[in-house]
């Protein structure tokens, strides 16, 4: 077979802000590659069809002198983040041609990758769309999953506060709480967003740009167990609203991750309301929580039992618009960009 | 004999600032008492020997419509906190004449009690001047030796650091962090206290008036354990000098309690390195320690196992001086108000 074209989406320039497309992160269509004889050098080549998009890439797209936890972007090399492949070749006996693997996919159409043990086999026995597997019953659905088990200590008759609770984490995490007996407060940023909070079972959920979250939270809380993908001046309102002996999950603070972040003043609830505070990072609690989620969490998604909601951007020429309209909540639940549907 | 004076200290006005000595709070030598004749009404009446300063007082002197973790001053009344006094003559078959009592005292001289089971007989076989009992043994003592054995999940060879380090708490973590192995850090205000810090076996310390705190941290850190007495600007360098995995003890944050609390912008470091952060009130955890605070501290405090240094102010007409040396880290060691010497 021919060459083809072997498309990319490359971090190009460092965002002070927002990220912009066609600015901050570019696609490049200059690559080919020619599935069939491209040397492998002993390992295997992905054909890419999904990946996803998360708000946590915005910390990525940093200076790479600045630690974190993720490591930086490079410049003028492709995004990378969660995704779904098919095998096409393999030299890697531990590989097979035509299984499906899981893992971190730099943002192209063709990869060749050398490590086995950086992805997993999707062993896709409920059918679901490949999409989900970065979503509900991937990444993100590990995140309200695990953590939501190891620090939410949820007691039936308490009271769940979820912000961005119509997101890829947050609608799962307004399900674990109701299936535990908690009464769930959630908002998000949309009168759409409201409607499927409410229709995820949430007891009061609300638009936090037209209503005081404040003023819900003092008439319907106190809260109990505060998820947190936020920070900012909804972590303050919640530190004002808690319960004695709450727990506070933070996931993420996206509204500082475009600006400067909000300066907390109220931190003293934490002493004196006994407050407890987890931050937790994904990938280091997932081990103890591996096996029940994969034996849970996808079948429960495939009869219904647990719902979701996707947001499906086709081609990779796309990915700078679903990377802002996540930085900026526009979009509309878990965003996946479809590379190839097969 | 003779109705002798019952000095007291009342709280006489809510602060803005500063508590003012004469104004937030004034002394009331105008009531009497006669010891031998006064009813008892089925109760006890209790000398005062010796009252505790603390920083959480502050907490304390506002409108009691604010709620809180404890209850607010009343006006008109006498301020009251953690003290030891003789038992001179009781109607309460649970207690008896000449045992000594620590327990919650109205801050004056004589003071007729109800409830027995408010108050702990204090058996001093280690000879401990009654102060100590209000100090390093007392609520003070249970808030260094509770929480640090609770939460701060020490393993030899890590970081530990301490701020307000020769206060009455402080001083106490930092041995308790050094016999557990840990690298200390401490601060405090004064070249006096780090001269302090240093003998208690502090390997770094430093007077965070003159030497900035981050610096400090960033060059001595990564900080795997932070005990917080401040909150504010400190709280922000501890975040950003933390370890992943850090475990915060927050005990309080004195910074804020005078004036319009610092906001903290860099709260983001939760996530990120996975930082767990535990309000407590000692009250809550003290049950699950009391028995082995009790065996263990004031034999090591009598051998001078554990060190400390009191500050000790005579007559209840000085409490206003002591309690606004407290709010201003002024004082050295911890504050007692002497009130009678037997």
């Amino acid at each position: 077979m021919a060459p083809i074209t072997n498309g990319r989406h490359i971090f190009n320039e460092i965002p002070s802000g927002y990220p912009i497309p066609g600015k901050t992160t570019v696609y490049d269509g200059s690559q080919t590659i020619d599935v069939d004889t491209v040397p492998l050098n002993g390992g295997f080549l992905l054909k890419t069809l999904v990946l996803s998009i998360d708000p946590y890439l915005r910390g990525r797209m940093r200076d790479p002198s600045k630690p974190s936890y993720n490591t930086a972007f490079e410049l003028g090399k492709p995004l990378a983040n969660y995704g779904v492949g098919l095998v096409l070749r393999s030299e890697n006996a531990d590989v097979k041609a035509g299984v499906h693997l899981y893992g971190i996919f730099p943002f192209e159409e063709y990869t060749i990758q050398q490590d086995a043990n950086a992805f997993k086999v999707v062993d896709n026995k409920h059918n679901l769309p490949w999409s989900v597997y970065v979503g509900a019953a991937g990444m993100p659905g590990q995140t309200a999953y695990t953590a939501w088990k190891k620090y939410a200590d949820a007691k039936k008759g308490e009271t769940a506060f979820v912000t961005t609770g119509a997101g890829a984490v947050g609608s799962l995490v307004i399900q674990l709480a109701k299936r535990d007996g908690l009464k769930v407060i959630a908002s998000a940023g949309s009168d759409e967003k409201v409607k499927f909070m409410k229709e995820l079972g949430a007891d009061v959920a609300f638009n936090y740009k037209t209503t005081n979250t404040l003023q819900v939270l003092e008439k319907e809380g106190p809260i109990d167990v505060y998820w947190d993908n936020v920070g900012g001046e909804t972590l303050e309102a919640a530190l004002e609203a808690a319960a004695t002996n709450a727990r506070f999950i933070e996931c993420g603070m996206i509204s500082g991750y475009n600006s400067q972040p909000y300066g907390v003043k109220n931190l003293m609830h934490i002493v004196a309301k006994s407050i407890k505070i987890y931050g937790f990072i994904v990938g280091k609690i997932l081990p103890e929580f591996r096996e029940s989620f994969y034996s849970e969490v996808p079948s429960m998604l495939a009869k219904g039992e647990l719902k979701f909601q996707e947001d499906i951007t086709n081609g990779l020429e796309h990915v700078g618009e679903a990377i802002l309209a996540v930085q900026k909540g526009t979009n509309t639940g878990k965003s996946v960009i479809v590379v190839a549907e097969q």
